[in-house]
């Protein structure tokens, strides 16, 4: 309930596991730290089920195969999977797949060219459908899912407007990554900024924030718009229950959407996806930043981050080169 | 601001004016009474610009042409339009139709052969996309909207579920049209019923109501589920701002989508859609209830009572014969 503190956590120091037959054991490099992680963290129906109190928490990594009695992984392979906060798992290989470290840094593999990644980018191109000239706003606009959606509007031709707290964060969206115009939420009057950068109104609106910020856009839709709902990290922490959008009538005055969407209803298409977003990164088209951090003995903080806007870009856990 | 109440009106009589080149004089026969209009009592931005102090009331009528200057328009005739709050109107005939009276009774010009059955057919079919199978819930069902769009939903093969009040409403959902199951907010629980009624979820979900209603429903939607948002008539009266929904989150959960829209978005396809109307009605599939009051002396009651669901069926003022 509330904020994750570090009485809701045990750093548990057991042997190393042997695997067995038909399993290998891996080494975790790379965890990725990311909101819907407090999801998990709540009992009652999701799209996914809670983690079990004393289970290990879960998490996407990139982990390097030790040790293998599996066909088809050798030690030194590297592989991506959602293997939890641990620094050694032991694997089946079911939900795992090999990363070809050809296409990036290996820590890409659960950032720009993983899960958040390819969040952005089904949701903004299978659920929001942009259109050659539309505004796009995106909230969290320098994170590890806003800042590739943001980037990808640009490159299917509309305008980027992006909502970020601080001005450095802001110049990072306009200066590094080609977005049109930045909003500093913590420094500025949304409404009135999007008033100015968005005269025509928000065609699309890319939404993992919630709470005031999704009120003060839906104030703010052009006619036909589409709002799309990836998360709410602005109420995931919430003890007095969720807000409510007051302004969802605008959906009915504007004859607009919204709509909520799971990653993993596309998985199909991962492969297509990771390979063109990484045919965007070669060419200069597509950045990633990550915030990295080391040690778990610098939790329950170092996730926090994410609840308190204190990270800049992709937050990841390393744990081994 | 709130309810409107009887200072907010004034009844003015005038003489019949005569009708100029160019025009023609009606005589108003049938007022369709709407939930809308209490949105165009509002100042602010909407889909339609608000009524200014002193002006007629916009509403919808069924008028009889009494002297004609208008080529195509002779006395006699009978025409559907938005000509007010009152007895005659001189009319240019612009937005006006020729209704055929060999359709049905000629109150349902403004009925289920009007904009509320053209709301429920375009709400239902192109926003909601119903497949043959699923469960449909309606709020407001027994009304001029909601009752057509559980018939059109069984017409395509669904279950459909609706909600009303009391045990009068709900008997007549179920045993004169037809409806799976109703079931009575005013004296269950309606997420328990809905549990029940809809084991697999709500596969759509056509909302004119909103409030705790929206978020109730919210609460049980199935995969891929769609919310229709035609209106909110819990919130139309509220001094103390909108309820949001506070379950939109299921939306994410159940990658659901909630839209909004306005009939008057697909006027083009009136015509098709009101033969098709009039063929189910013919053949028995399509029936319609209304509820008539006699004369403006009984505002602003009659019109409270949409806002009160004290009616049953379409509200319609009856004017003249």
């Amino acid at each position: 309930v509330g904020e994750p503190k570090e009485s809701d956590f045990r750093l548990v120091e057991e042997a190393v596991p042997t695997p067995g037959a038909g399993q290998m054991l891996l080494r975790t490099l790379w965890l990725s730290l990311d909101p819907y992680m407090r999801g998990r963290m709540n009992a009652g129906k999701s799209y996914a089920p809670p983690v079990g109190i004393g289970d290990v928490m879960v998490g996407g990594t990139v982990t390097k195969v030790v040790a293998s009695n599996l066909p088809g992984f050798a030690p030194g392979d590297i592989v991506e999977g959602r293997t939890g906060w641990q620094d050694y798992a032991v694997s089946d290989g079911v939900g795992l797949r090999k990363v070809d470290p050809s296409l990036g840094p290996l820590s890409t593999a659960v950032g720009v060219l993983g899960m958040p990644g390819m969040t952005a980018y089904t949701g903004l191109l299978n659920i929001g459908q942009p259109k050659p000239g539309e505004t796009v706003v995106v909230a969290a606009a320098s994170g590890a899912v806003g800042s590739v959606v943001g980037q990808i509007a640009k490159i299917k031709g509309c305008r980027a407007v992006g909502i970020a707290g601080g001005p450095q964060k802001c110049g990072y969206l306009t200066k590094e990554l080609g977005f049109d115009a930045a909003i500093d939420y913590k420094n500025e009057d949304v409404g009135k900024a999007l008033r100015q950068h968005c005269p025509n109104g928000v065609n699309l609106y890319f939404d993992n924030v919630g709470g005031d910020l999704l009120d003060v856009v839906l104030a703010q839709l052009a006619r036909f718009a589409r709002v799309v709902i990836c998360g709410a990290i602005s109420q995931y922490n919430t003890t007095t229950g969720i807000k409510g959008p007051s302004n969802y009538l605008s959906l009915l005055i504007n004859s607009a959407r919204m709509e909520g969407f799971i990653v993993f209803n596309y998985a199909s298409r991962y492969g297509e996806a990771a390979r063109e977003m990484a045919g965007w990164m070669a060419a200069g088209k597509l950045k990633s930043k990550e915030d990295i951090v080391e040690g778990f003995h610098t939790f329950p903080e170092t996730l926090l981050k994410l609840f308190r806007g204190e990270n800049f870009g992709k937050l990841m856990l390393k744990l081994a080169d």
